[in-house]
């Protein structure tokens, strides 16, 4: 997590566009919330013509987000504009400078449902989740050590 | 939003019939809480054969619909079922009674953590919501105007 | 419900390998609330090759599952983590004895917007319940009737 869907056009995106958005967007999260960086999850699914419907009309010029995060937590309206303003600045150059509409929505999840490679990942900046950026993979620790908090 | 997303057998569906279920669906939102028809996004998706397992079973003869939504803003019950009611009695003619079996659920996603081609949404049934309406798309506006409320 | 999208690289699973698993996660559910076997549906996607980015790189190699659930019904902590346990054992087999990353990720959904053959699930453990358990269909009945809580 975050875990990003993005339902493109086909041959919207080479796979060179989705690497370099992949990596934007990975490196904004690392910059944020210093993320290790294989949590951030993005699947790119291709829609055929006459699949993607909007207000009654085919519309085969669309790229749909939809993301699952749990990095957020704050409540601060402006923290959390500020995130969704940072995500539309990465994607503006794949998609709102190609001429495509757009639309872009997240939902948070709870925190404690959420497991990589069956672990439960550490604790938001705790000495263990460093651990697991530095590697950059998911490490088996010891939910009782006193550096687990 | 709202987003919605249906999974379908193989040629359960015409482009003539996912036409006819969008115009539906939209203009449902457009009498319930006054949408900008644009706002509707619906997503379509057919899925082979030994792709959908209910009870531990292939089931061939499903269709399963999940809405991402911000439009409900109630928590009256009674609201909430008619709701759902209403979806249903929409889905009847290219579901039921064509013999499908069928599952719908919704979730209520964050209203603030939404954006379309980057703009924050107006607030509901405000000025500017009605412009959009209008437009049918969404248009830039100045959040500090008097009639952004 | 609960909904679950498995996301495998081609050819991961077998049509006998998806049966199984759902026939498992099926049976977990039934042992742990009394579940009736049909409310449990999963989707299975092949992804192709460059769709799935992780961290910025893509990996070709990745399992992503996606549940939204009703059954959970607690906020004890312990239990919510010996659920998410249980299915870590049950994809064991599939994915991690395979040689595939993988990650999992859970949300709770409102379970008034819920409906099944559209009508509305009865109460859980409710006698109602335990008849569509029986039958393992949506079962029309009487929503005033006194067995219906």
């Amino acid at each position: 997590m975050p875990y990003w869907e993005v339902f493109t056009p086909e041959n919207a995106l080479s796979d060179g566009d989705k690497e370099g958005l992949s990596e934007c967007i990975t490196q904004m999260y690392v910059d944020w919330v210093e993320l290790p960086r294989f949590y951030v999850v993005m699947r790119f699914q291709e829609v055929p013509e006459s699949a993607i419907y909007v207000g009654g009309k085919p519309n085969n010029n669309f790229v749909r987000v939809v993301i699952d995060d749990i990095t957020l937590r704050t409540d601060d309206p402006e923290l959390r504009s500020l995130y969704l303003a940072t995500i539309e600045s990465h994607l503006a150059p794949l998609v709102k400078d190609q001429g495509y509409d757009w639309e872009v929505h997240l939902d948070e999840t709870p925190r404690d449902l959420w497991r990589i490679r069956g672990l439960i990942p550490p604790a938001p900046l705790s000495p263990f989740e460093k651990l697991w950026a530095q590697a950059n993979q998911a490490l088996p620790y010891d939910l009782a050590s006193p550096v687990a908090e």
